[in-house]
């Protein structure tokens, strides 16, 4: 869970405020950092990053300021390596042979490995990214021509990288062979962008080129845009589809799908697993279950209605979780409105249920308001297995679903009925064909060939 | 536009969390700055005031820790007196008589004349919020008790007011009597609480009591609740359309309606009034568009689609409007699903126009992303006038609609249609009796008495 | 314990960045708090404030762009009101008549009766500083013209006060019947200048002109200074000695006297009250005692040493008093020179024993790097009473020469043998008429109409 | 000019407050950034940085609530590196086998070197102190022992280093083989200590126990200290005459001598040298000068005086250089005392010149303030080559002295004349054999060996 963001202008136009405004659209990714890295007119690599929010952590003006045709950015939310700002992104390594700075979004599973490898060859880990193995892998190839040693160190990664890249004066993309993560190139005027999501590039006004290939590394320079097979045996794709359950945003396309148009899909496979033909309306959890909902309605007849209202500035304040707060539980963000579901029977969509805490004290909360029945539906299958590829899921034992079958759990969290669907419903309405998507949350089927111990360059 | 909240508890407990927690809730209403005040045990005033959202104006833990069982708080969107902390509130004064503090929501009309009529008494304003106009006036009544010293300030008042006061050792709430802002009263446990909306109720877990009714003094202490009447003559109620419109939260009550449904009603009236047979789908501009779009898709029959996705953290991050951003312009906020949108006409409301820029700039890039023909629907009538009574609209001259007609402002947004609903379908969504509803920005009826030059205590 | 300062142009120069440095010269008479008022070219008070020192309270760059040519400056000691920042001066009212800013070196002894007479007059006092007090008294006599409400207000004055005045657009200046605190005119140019220690008229670049006489009110405008008398019958001045003995800087003039040669004769003095013939050597405790302790060394006839090194950066860091802290003590500050006390009968001189606290462990310290012998020496009488104008000290009980005779206290402090000058030493090195010289701290003889308790207006 | 301390407590007692305390005592050997590393109980390395004084940079409190037996810390004033976060000390190394963390004062000549070196076999410097290639050259060999590996790498540097390093979970001490920056070792219950300064183990409470010996490498464990050489060919010792002239704290003993009493002596010296028999007093330049001043003053019969009062609020606030602050020049730091200094033959004495400036704007204010003459007398030979080993010293064509023989000098300064010690003088005084002193930013004789281009490990 980060996001990547780089910028590229053959006619020298300043792009630094640009890959602010991309981060800014790729917020939802990561709030822990933010940070920038640009390369100047003499070749000098320079970084600015902080904690908290983008506009917390950099400074637009001083950054629109800032004179550079070449940059990347990064929004990071801690998956390895802990919050501090030392893992802030992007990392960046200066040597009397030139200059790298690299933005990652994913999870490397032979990072350990490698790390050992590099010690016992006198390499000094400053971070505790994995992303900073790949620096180390290129500067143990001094005497390679630098692109040959980049491509050849993501040759010996296994896991998700999607990559933004300021290598020397050059903007450079990769993705990893598995296409795991989202990443997607767009343009405007002589800017070539390269973006965690679409989204970003709706922002900054540019249009999609294409996403980057799995097993792709793009280099962009003045002469345009070049590309390198990473040269690895690409079985199958490896789409993560809790991209399309939660993660991306809703106006983003990834593989070629509108998470939108996906997300309602998965409501109306809903409908048609787990129908609810009693009840009186259909509400969405805010914010993550509301289009499902939609979707759900629009197959079962249901009204739909926003039954739930979000505070608009939770996010935004943080309420430390005192024991009133605690007390108060899910009222702090959600609040039902009486008026609207006062002795009806309501049927509330959410895209999953994690630990289940949040669901239970929702039920609670609606039946306290004076529902007569609450009916949970789950756009996604069972979560019940931990994701090693950047999004960031508690253990299995603090997973609900690994823990309960459905029916337990629908006694657990006070439902009148629970329901979710299968994958096969999720792989139909995602619509790519089931080898090319990630399911390894739902069933444990993880990416062959993780955690190799041995390596040798 | 500001929020206030007061608690009160009969039997001693600590009341100062809560009333941060309220002011959470009622942020909508304000973000300039927000301020608690309170009353100790041995009955000195204390007041903590800042700048920002509440967060980050006041420390949650630090309010927690201390020990009280009467306090206000109040959120700041600058009317009169600007944005300095200076005006923050609460407003406190203590002198040898005692100790108060108010909370104020609303705007005074006769507030200049008053403070010219106390200044040639010695009176030295410290603010400049009409809301210390009150303190002086009670200090210049030295030699009554306190609490008619108070009431007979308030006869003095002309304009709206909803007031949390803390005055020696009780809590008093007080409401103008045409009733222009909301003011509601609600318990738990032997905690009594005033607030602006009743979502701030909710999160406190504290049940409806009843509003505080136009023209009435609530004194709340350890026996129970007092009520007095501000002996003006009544003629009718004025309670604000606007804040059904646009301002307070959808699941509030106010004047026994919940906006939620009154905000759907005013979509359907807008789908009787003006509809759009032809069109493929109906979208609300987000957020205060979405409950009217949802109330049109209703009666109209045409699908509802949330096609314009909003950027969550827009409000919470600040982004520096340089020429860059202003370029981008609603880009940098709201994001159309270009899938959703190609090829199609498309119906898009709002709960309002005011200088029209957003509409515009919202129209040209749904436009740009391929719609075939663009519908605009306004869920209220032209605001054509000024607020004086705590709405933060803009002169004349800046408001769109008091500029041009509808026609002219449909060229000038550049909408293949415009079309709002009438004054008579705004008094029927919200269901009370016309005399009683405030509808001065769109008609230009004021209340009478405005504007007193001279006063006699 | 404040500072005060500030300047008029007559040509219609800039000058708060010259009030800024003013006060930076001013610093050590107050470290609590710092703010500025001005008034600019269309009549309208401004003022900014700020805890701490100087160049944290306020903006050196930020002043420099201010185009004003009449301002004043505050450096705060919190005596009266506590350090929170509604206590910071200037205090500034504006009314319909016009503004007025305050800033004010002192302590009233009859603030209490004037505030009671005020607040049964309808006043609402907002700080707890005596100085409000002055803001009223002129709010409360609105008829008159307010340079005379102003001069009249300080005829209901008893106690200390050198003020440095903005009354609409002019600057005035303002020194208390008694003539307890300095203030002093300067010019520079058509600049003229008002500040409580000729060192910051050094400072701006200024000469200066003459002290403000006791009991003398000068009006500044662009037609030059005009001098008004406060009609009280003045019988004796009562200039603070203890200004001279560690208040004030060592280059500033009070009353004619340069300090560093008051401080100079107050050492030769006490070498001649109280010799130590057969010591090795003189020190002062720096920074306090340096000067009279080179006084002592000239007519005694020891060598003088820096035996004792102070971290320079004391005051500027704050050290918390940790348990480790305090048991480290004066260490934390102060340093003997190891090698040149070893074995050595060592005089140490200092300004004043307070508490105690610190002489005893400095005594400890120095008989710890081996001394044979410590003999201390005071340049001033024993500190017996409080002051009530403006010297922050202790209480009488603290006092730990108002507990015990000098021989109780040698033996306190561990000291081989302590001594002090007398009164009439004091008077002596000072050179004024003992009529005219407070010595209320070491005498306990206070002005006389203190304390008084009705007022008339 | 950078200071370093360590603490090693033997029976686990906690150590980071005196650190910290210590380094606040070393605060005048630098005000850029200021760091603490420590080693918990489980062997994990965990360091604090911050940009400014020790007490805006660490937070006390949350050092004094650490547990740790074995901690270091650094203040810097950057000489190699620029003043940025990243190049703060102590550097921290974390790997497999161990962590460790190095804090530094002196500069290595021979960096640049051994940085081309390690590149060449991948490695990546993330600061760009000097410092980090002793990291990295440890890190090159990591299958020796680390102790080993950490005297191996000592072997290979030329230039100046004292060093407090914690290695594992030992505190070691070592000072380059010729001796050029002070480094001292204390104790005090059972906590070893080492630093930069002996007035910080005074400040700490602890006694002498000897000077690390140039060449020494010094480890510290529970079992005590052991000692080894770093087996380089000691020709001669090259200790620092600028700390005894003006760097080092007055009550501070670097190889053996009190650096109070040679700059006592040094004084003395300049009274022989050049004396001013018909002169009326002598002063010091405020604090460079002072002690000179009274050696000065001893020896030709003048009587001393502290003329010239420096503001103590220099160097805690910052002053902006506007144009305004730049006109007032030397006035905003220093004042001399009118009275004292008008028709007077004043002596003024200073540690050195620089530049020139500070001293041409005193003579004139001196002058404008009616002195009728005014000798210069300089406590160093002129100052005509940069420092190598850690002094931040201009460029030659900056240094006054180098562009100008001692009557040009003081021509352009202004002095009535203006005389120098020779070199001789400043060895006598500060009493060590001549070949063990370094006078390269007097005489230009810089170590041997300086700028090896090539080495081998």
């Amino acid at each position: 869970m980060c996001g990547v963001f780089g910028a590229f202008a053959k006619n020298g136009q300043s792009v630094l405020e640009d890959v602010y405004l991309g981060l800014y659209a790729l917020q939802h990714r990561g709030q822990e950092s933010a940070g920038v890295a640009w390369i100047n007119s003499r070749g000098t690599m320079h970084s600015l990053k902080g904690t908290g929010l983008v506009h917390l952590a950099l400074n637009q003006q001083q950054l629109a300021s800032i004179d550079t045709n070449c940059a990347i950015g990064h929004v990071r939310y801690s998956t390895a390596g802990g919050s501090e700002l030392t893992n802030a992104q992007p990392l960046t390594a200066t040597s009397s042979r030139g200059s790298v700075a690299i933005a990652h979004n994913g999870n490397l599973t032979n990072a350990e490995g490698i790390k050992n490898y590099l010690e016992n060859r006198g390499a000094i880990f400053q971070s505790r990214t994995d992303t900073e193995a790949i620096l180390h892998l290129m500067a143990h190839q001094p005497h390679k021509p630098r692109l040959d040693a980049f491509v050849d160190s993501l040759r010996r990664l296994i896991g998700a990288y999607s990559l933004a890249v300021i290598l020397d004066s050059r903007l450079v993309a990769a993705r990893d062979p598995w296409g795991n993560r989202p990443l997607i190139l767009g343009e405007r005027d002589n800017i070539i962008y390269v973006s965690s999501e679409s989204c970003a590039l709706d922002l900054v006004g540019a249009s999609i080129i294409r996403e980057v290939e799995p097993g792709e590394v793009i280099v962009i320079d003045e002469k345009g845009l070049h590309s390198i097979r990473i040269p690895k045996d690409v079985k199958k794709g490896f789409a993560c589809s809790f991209e399309y359950v939660y993660f991306a945003r809703p106006d983003s396309i990834f593989n070629g799908k509108t998470v939108y148009e996906v997300r309602k899909a998965l409501g109306r496979k809903l409908a048609e697993r787990a129908p609810c033909p009693d009840a009186d309306l259909v509400t969405g959890m805010p914010d993550s279950g509301t289009i499902a909902a939609m979707g759900y309605a629009e197959v079962s007849g249901l009204p739909y209605e926003k039954a739930v209202v979000r505070n608009r500035y939770v996010g935004r304040t943080f309420i430390e979780p005192t024991q009133r707060v605690r007390d108060l539980g899910v009222r702090i963000k959600l609040n039902p409105i009486m008026n609207m579901i006062k002795d009806k029977k309501v049927v509330i969509v959410d895209d999953s249920i994690v630990r289940g805490t949040t669901c239970q004290r929702m039920i609670a909360m609606i039946k306290d308001y004076g529902a007569k029945e609450v009916h949970v539906r789950i756009s996604s299958p069972p979560v019940r297995f931990p994701c090693y590829y950047g999004i960031d899921t508690p253990t299995r034992e603090e997973l609900a679903a690994a823990r309960m079958n459905i029916k337990q759990l629908e006694i657990q969290v006070g439902a009148d009925s629970l329901a979710y669907i299968t994958e096969e419903d999720l792989i139909d309405a995602i619509g790519l064909p089931a080898r090319d998507v990630c399911t390894a949350c739902f069933t444990g089927n993880y990416m062959e060939g993780d955690h190799t111990d041995e390596m040798e360059l």
